[in-house]
């Protein structure tokens, strides 16, 4: 399914001249000249680095679709922005201990920073897609920037709630996750001038792909091995979000085991043990195994998207992309 | 220097159908099929009011410059909701205990729902600017985000320290006040296809408005009467905010004096009776006095700077609105 070099590893190899423009504009509009604590702050995400997928997609669209210009850069530097910004608001949420391996933001340095600098970012992204001068890329990265603030408010009053059920979890994750891989992909479309049909199928390629690869996080927050992928095991179990394998187990109870999620999900009373005592539920029911089953799906969905698109050497990659997200399960 | 009726109220009365259908417009974005939890946050801020200064100044803009159209509406509700996101995220930053005479959000609600709804009203607020269609006015928006946002920060780290001077101060209230009222009056004008030097004009009206307005509230600060401007008497100082009446007087400190400010500004070892010791210092050096010599200042570079306007009965209440906001220290 993978070769020993990896899919992303393939998309950053052939997009390498157009990534690096995009790392360049990024450190520039990440300085300030009045606060230097903007640069502070943000150079520990985006040093971090991560995969870059999210600009990525943005650039693998554009050039896909035949884009010979300068926007797609811009826009590529606007939705890592964006999803930079996100984490900076994630940590102030979470309280999270960890982000890909390093101390979060807050932990280095405070709420504060973290929801102003934030801020920041997203203000910079606003001014880079502007720079486009393309109104339907505004229009279309605006109303991803609402969908993805509804979604991270509805996750926050589902969490901890049992009554959450499969429909609102994918709203959830359709919001927080999977708008901004949608809007990345179908505006690299739309600044190539592509075809209609062409901006349809490379908007559900990235839903598609943004779903799965929010699937595959939560599965792996019970069942992967944890600090390979830069994040604890049972971080979502401690902050008592109902993710795909907690809502199907939970839709499963017997008595006891209600009794159980009750306890450390709706009442937050978690004692050691416990979260060792949640996989031994979710895999008594089957849930783990079901929720890679539903990952794959959205995978194949992802595959299935571009199958109209013309034939490219990136549209391969990106085929082996939504492979290679849903390998992380397998 | 004021009527009974206050310059803001015959605003108000003037631009009354256009208010009412900001605020409708407003109640209609705020709302989200999904997530409840933001229409409940928000209905809390929004419904204490305030004056709504902001909108008026984006209506008036436009009016006074012969605006039939329909897209200052837009505006307006634009200008109030990255208002009451900043408000929402200030509430994070600052734990202040009032806003407005009302609790906090963050104390009604918490620190996750003031981040992600703020967050929310931010892309609302960006979703309505694009439905104008009008390049330049994105332009203008975008880049006042941005520099807010910098104020912000800047904001935060010159707090505690006593080497911040007026060049700083200054930066800090451009950005956090000064740029959104600007941006306001001139996104006003552009709408209306105004000329460029009307639009100049809109512009250093709003921003030297906005600079009076803030330098008013921190003399208040020390200098007001407390709970009648829904702000607690000393929250700057309990913040150890370095405002104007504060870095007059540490710059002309006697060595007890440094002593005091290096304990309660930098160090934040503050005692019961600091507050009135802080006050009684600002009085010996003259510097509330001064500080409203400058909010008059800037009250009068206001109005001056209406004067290229052709005449119209907006233009005169803009003018009475200057007096007005400095009225507040006389």
């Amino acid at each position: 399914m993978q070769s020993t070099i990896h899919p992303h590893e393939r998309l950053a190899d052939w997009l390498s001249e157009d990534m690096a423009r995009v790392s360049t504009l990024i450190r520039e509009r990440m300085a300030s000249r009045h606060a230097p604590r903007i640069p502070e702050v943000t150079a520990h995400l985006v040093e971090a680095g991560g995969k870059r997928i999210r600009p990525m997609l943005t650039l693998a669209a554009a050039r896909l679709c035949g884009y010979e210009g300068e926007h797609h850069i811009r826009l590529a530097a606007t939705v890592e922005f964006i999803h930079t910004a996100t984490l900076l608001h994630d940590d102030v949420v979470d309280e999270s201990a960890q982000r890909r391996g390093r101390p979060t933001a807050n932990l280095l340095w405070d709420n504060k920073s973290s929801v102003l600098v934030g801020d920041y970012l997203f203000a910079r992204a606003f001014q880079l897609m502007v720079a486009t001068e393309n109104m339907r890329v505004l229009d279309i990265l605006s109303n991803a920037s609402a969908v993805i603030a509804e979604g991270e408010v509805l996750q926050l009053t589902a969490a901890q709630n049992l009554a959450t059920d499969e429909s609102v979890y994918m709203q959830v994750i359709r919001g927080k996750t999977a708008a901004l891989f949608s809007a990345a992909t179908e505006s690299g479309a739309v600044i190539a001038g592509a075809s209609e049909a062409s901006v349809a199928a490379l908007f559900a390629y990235g839903e598609a792909l943004g779903i799965c690869f929010q699937i595959v996080d939560d599965y792996l927050d019970y069942g992967g091995a944890g600090d390979s992928i830069g994040k604890n095991l049972g971080d979502d179990f401690r902050e008592r979000k109902l993710t795909l394998p907690v809502i199907r187990a939970v839709a499963q109870a017997d008595a006891a085991e209600r009794a159980f999620w009750e306890r450390v999900i709706a009442r937050g009373q978690q004692e050691a043990g416990d979260l060792e005592q949640a996989i031994d539920i979710l895999k008594r029911h089957g849930t783990l195994e079901s929720t890679r089953a539903t990952a794959r799906d959205w995978a194949q969905t992802a595959r299935t998207a571009l199958e109209t698109l013309p034939d490219h050497p990136l549209r391969a990659m990106l085929a082996d992309l939504a492979d290679y997200v849903v390998a992380r399960v397998n």
